[in-house]
Parts: C-alpha cells; sequence; structure tokens
C-alpha cells in the first residue's frame, strides 16, 4: 500500500528569503527565520502505483501543467532516491486561498515531500527531507521542522536546510494575517526573486542581513518582543525597499495594507504592542503576543477594507496523519 | 523707501534633495532638477528702518520663535553684504497650506531672499540670488531661476546654487498636485534629511544618481516624455526606500496617496500616460502632458479619499512685483 498522507503548515519569515544564489537548486542569497502558522496548512494523499502516470489533483481539479510539471519533478527526486520509476497519484488541499501573500508552495512542497518519501518506504531525516522540500520550492524547507525554524542557507545543495531553533511552545506570539485582497499578484514570488538583482539596494541589503539574523535570534532567545518586533519591521520595509526599487518596480502592497500598518504603529505608541511584517503581496502579517491577540483581532477587523483575519499560534512542522484524501 | 515685494513659485523636483553634505550651509550630498510650479507661490514684502526689530508676520499671524529665528539668521546674511544692520518689518503669504507636501520653505525663502537683497538695493546676480536663497532653505535655490531648473551641488558655498536648463515654455508639463490629508507630517524634512546617513541604502543612491541625472537632462532636452516618466518614478520609489529604511522609518505615504499612485500606473497600461513622483509627504504628484491634464485631473479627483487637485505649468522664477502686503 504504497500510501501516505502529510500535512504541513504554511510558516511567516521573520527574516526573509529574496534572492537566490542558485535558481537551479533553489540556494538563497541569505538566512531566513519562520514561525509555522497554525491556521494555515496543506494536507496531501500520495499513492504509487495505482495509475498509468501521474495525476495531481489540487483543491480537487487537476493541476495546470506548469504545476503538474513543478510537481513531477519533484516527485522525481523523491523516485530516484527510493530508485523507483511508479506513477503517483496525489491529492492537495490548502485549508485557504491562494495568491494573497500565504506562500501555498511552502506548505505545498513541504506536505508533498514527507508524504512522498513515506509513501516509498523512505526514512529520511528532517535535514534531508528539509532539502529536499527546498528543490521543490525554497521556503518549503522551512515548513519541515518544528514551531520557530531557520534555515541555513549553505552552499551546496547539501548543506541548505532548516531546523528547528525552538519548540512552538517556546513563546506565545500570534502572527494575525490580515487579508486585504482576493486578488491575484501580478507578479509571483519566483519572477520577483530573479529581478532582485535589479535593485541597486541589493548589495546593501546582503551586507546587513547577517547581523539581523543574529540580533533576530538573540532577542528569540531571549523573548524580548520590543526588540524582535523593532527587527522584523525593519526587515520588511528593507525587502519592500529592495521590491519598489527592482526595474520594473515591485509593488505589493495595498492601500488598505498600509492603513493596516499605520493603525499598527499608532496602536503600539498608545501601548498596544504589535508588530508588521510582509512578505511578496499585499497581506499584512501582525505579530504580536498571546495577551493582546483577542483585542488586536478585533481592532483590525475594524479597519476599513480589511476583508478577514486569521489568528494563528506558532506550530509543529510537517507532519504524517492517517487521513486520506481520496 | 527701503521696500520690496516679491513673489516665488513652489517647487517640485524631479531628482531629489535629500541628504546634507553640510548642514549649516545647506549643500547637498546630490544634484537635483526641479519645475517650478505656477500654482502655488509665495509672496512677501518686506521693509527696512520702520520698525525697532525684526517684526515677521506669515499668513497674517506674528512668527513662531523658531521660524523667526530662521527668518532672522536669513536676514542677517543679506544685511552684512549691504552692510545694514537695519531692522524690517516682514510679511510673507502662501496661497497653499503648509505641511501637506508643497515646500513652503522654498518659496518663502526664495521670496525673501530676493525682496529683502532688493529693498537694500542690492543687485544681485542670480547665481548669487540662488546661494543666498540656499542658505535659507537648501530647496529654496531651486525657486530663483525660470522654469526648469538645476541644483548643481557644488563643494562650497560658492559653487552651490540653482541655473535654468529651460524656460518654462520648452515644454507642456504639467504637475497635478494631488492632496490627500491635510494632517501635519510627523517628522518635518530637515529632520528627515539628518537621517539620511542611518538607512543601509543611501550610499548606494548616491552612487546610482549621476546617472540618473545625466539620463533626465537627455530626456527633458528631447522632451521624451516617456524616458522622463520612467526615471521621476524610479527616483521617488528611490528616496522612499531610502526613508523607510531609515532608523527609525519615515513612512510618508498615507493609504489614498497609494491608491492614486496604482491608478496611475493601471491608467498609463491603459493608454493615459502619466507618471507620479513624490516628496517627504503624503501629497502625489503627477506629472503629465498638457494634452491629457484636463482628462487625469478629471479622474484623480474621483478616486476615493482625494481631497483637493492643482493644476501647475512650468513657470518663472522669483520675481519683484509691485504689490504691497502691509
Amino acid at each position: 500500500m504504497m500510501k501516505k498522507t502529510a500535512i504541513a503548515p504554511a510558516n511567516i519569515a521573520f527574516i526573509k528569503y529574496w534572492g537566490k544564489r542558485d535558481v537551479r537548486l533553489n540556494l538563497p542569497t541569505n538566512g531566513s527565520i519562520s514561525m509555522n502558522l497554525s491556521a494555515f496548512h496543506t494536507i496531501t494523499t500520495v499513492a504509487f502505483n495505482q495509475t498509468k502516470s501521474d495525476q495531481i489533483f489540487l483543491n480537487g481539479i487537476p493541476a495546470g501543467k506548469q504545476e503538474a510539471l513543478r510537481i513531477s519533478a519533484q516527485l522525481d527526486r523523491i523516485r530516484s532516491l527510493a530508485q523507483v520509476s511508479f506513477p503517483a497519484r496525489i491529492s492537495s488541499k490548502n485549508n485557504f486561498p491562494t495568491g494573497v501573500g500565504i506562500a501555498s508552495s511552502a506548505s505545498g512542497f513541504a506536505a508533498l515531500t514527507l508524504a512522498a518519501s513515506r509513501a516509498l518506504g523512505l526514512r529520511l531525516s528532517k535535514r534531508k527531507l528539509s532539502i529536499l522540500a527546498r528543490r521543490g520550492s525554497g521556503s518549503a524547507c522551512r515548513s519541515i521542522p518544528d514551531g520557530f525554524v531557520e534555515w541555513i542557507p549553505g552552499t551546496s545543495d547539501e548543506n541548505s536546510y532548516a531546523r528547528s531553533l525552538y519548540p512552538a511552545s517556546h513563546w506565545d506570539l500570534h502572527d494575525l494575517v490580515v487579508l486585504v485582497s482576493r486578488r491575484s499578484k501580478k507578479v509571483g514570488s519566483s519572477e520577483g526573486h530573479s529581478l532582485v538583482l535589479t535593485s541597486p539596494f541589493f548589495e546593501a541589503r546582503l551586507r546587513e542581513i547577517a547581523g539581523r539574523l543574529r540580533r533576530l535570534k538573540q532577542a528569540l532567545g531571549r523573548k524580548d518582543f520590543r526588540i524582535f518586533g523593532e527587527i522584523i519591521e525593519e526587515e520588511a520595509l528593507n525587502m519592500h525597499a529592495v521590491m519598489m526599487t527592482s526595474k520594473p518596480a515591485l509593488f505589493y502592497l495595498e492601500p488598505v495594507s498600509l492603513a493596516v500598518m499605520h493603525k499598527v504603529v499608532a496602536w503600539r505608541e498608545e501601548g498596544l504592542e504589535s508588530y508588521f511584517t510582509l512578505d511578496a503581496g499585499p497581506t499584512v502579517h501582525i505579530i504580536c503576543q498571546g495577551k493582546d491577540s483577542k483585542k488586536l483581532a478585533q481592532q483590525l477587523k475594524a479597519v476599513s477594507g480589511v476583508m478577514e483575519l486569521v489568528d494563528n499560534e506558532a506550530v509543529v512542522g510537517a507532519r504524517v496523519i492517517e487521513e486520506n484524501l481520496f
């Protein structure tokens, strides 16, 4: 019964992955740090030798050509490790909409990699799983380990992987994900990555980032929320400054995103402490401590233009589960 | 009758003044290029020897302490040139609100410098006037010459001044000034200038800017609107990227500013061509050709949150006029 189902969380990066030193291997130009998100996940069932060729369903619909090619390429890597060539039947479901700033490829390729490797009887280490997931989609490597995660950038396929810095229980941080638009992005992350070198600021970003990683790890270890928050805002603005000075300019923020950011700063000045971060999209991630999450969620929902709010905590990484999507 | 009145326009910079190499002399880190604005001006009457001490009214109200000190210091420079020490009576009026992204100090110090020097019988060259105006407020040097103006950054008080590149008639460009907020800025331009060195991107900005100045001058000479527009957007985003990565981060844009910018890009894709630029404030400047100004003005006014729109053309610089504000 070469069939397994896995669940993997999406993750929010506090220090971002933006720029590749190797496009084929998804080696990043810099390390990154993230937290797995409790409310956003992908569940994927993989079964081998039930079909004549790879048969892939995403959210109940046959995968498009580009998606199917990318997924089959990832399956090939796993089949080659197991030294088999069985076709795979796959069903994968996200519990969240795609293209709104929640990285579906991260949870998706993490769940796929774990389910497919276990279905073929492979017992890979977390490090090896993370490396494999990275080949499918860079940030997917961070959805394998538990809780608070660091992606060590490495210099080759073998040493670029993510590991858990702390379990989810380490710190009661919340990520209030504020959806402001269901419009799909004009420029996807992969294309964005390739534009990074056209920004005059990218080199300066790289020079700074090692220091920022070190400071963030310290603040995470000491649970110093103020320092932690200041660093993640600095980092998000730094990445968006690089994006908006790329050629062509990448402009992911919507007016409502900016309104939410202004509110967060104003509330903080009044004593209600939270900090924003942003990925390559209009969605705003508001990071707060558990004690403030309910009040902040309430206030954020009242901001004009906010479409939906999802409260996340830190959570474990990819897991095999007993479910079956077929 | 040591009394004169002068009028001077505000100006919009296409390549920005952001960063000082000498704070006392207002020597800029880089050259800049601007256009005088036909709809925003300051009128200033200066009379010497009518009062016992400097008496300064701004928009009908006695100047605040900080403002008065700054204006008297500028008067001292002019009195010292004329080798007199007469007290001055001053009335100065802007035809636009302050603190919304129209540089009132530019038109203000240009008008003051011209009126005061002429009231004392000084016949200064345009270059000398521009140098003097610069001492009062950096960008004021650009409101002295006519039309399209370049500020040559220079290396000393004597060689940092603005000159006209082309008269106002050279090109029928319009600046549709879109006011989105009457809230005064939290961080003024002077403080912003001093934060520029805290951005990791400032050096990279400086390395690029000579090339951008050269390309903009070419496009201005050839009246190549597409190239011109692409450069000014690139420059505005570049400056705001430096601002938002300063420590603390300077965040001048309001949600409505961003909405206007998105609209301009969308309309352009549909064939209605205009480009945005931004100073240190939420006001958006939409640069277009005369043939499109009416249609664009109409569409911009319909954008939700836009408070007011003012259509500007290029105009002559500071002039002595026969009016009298007393």
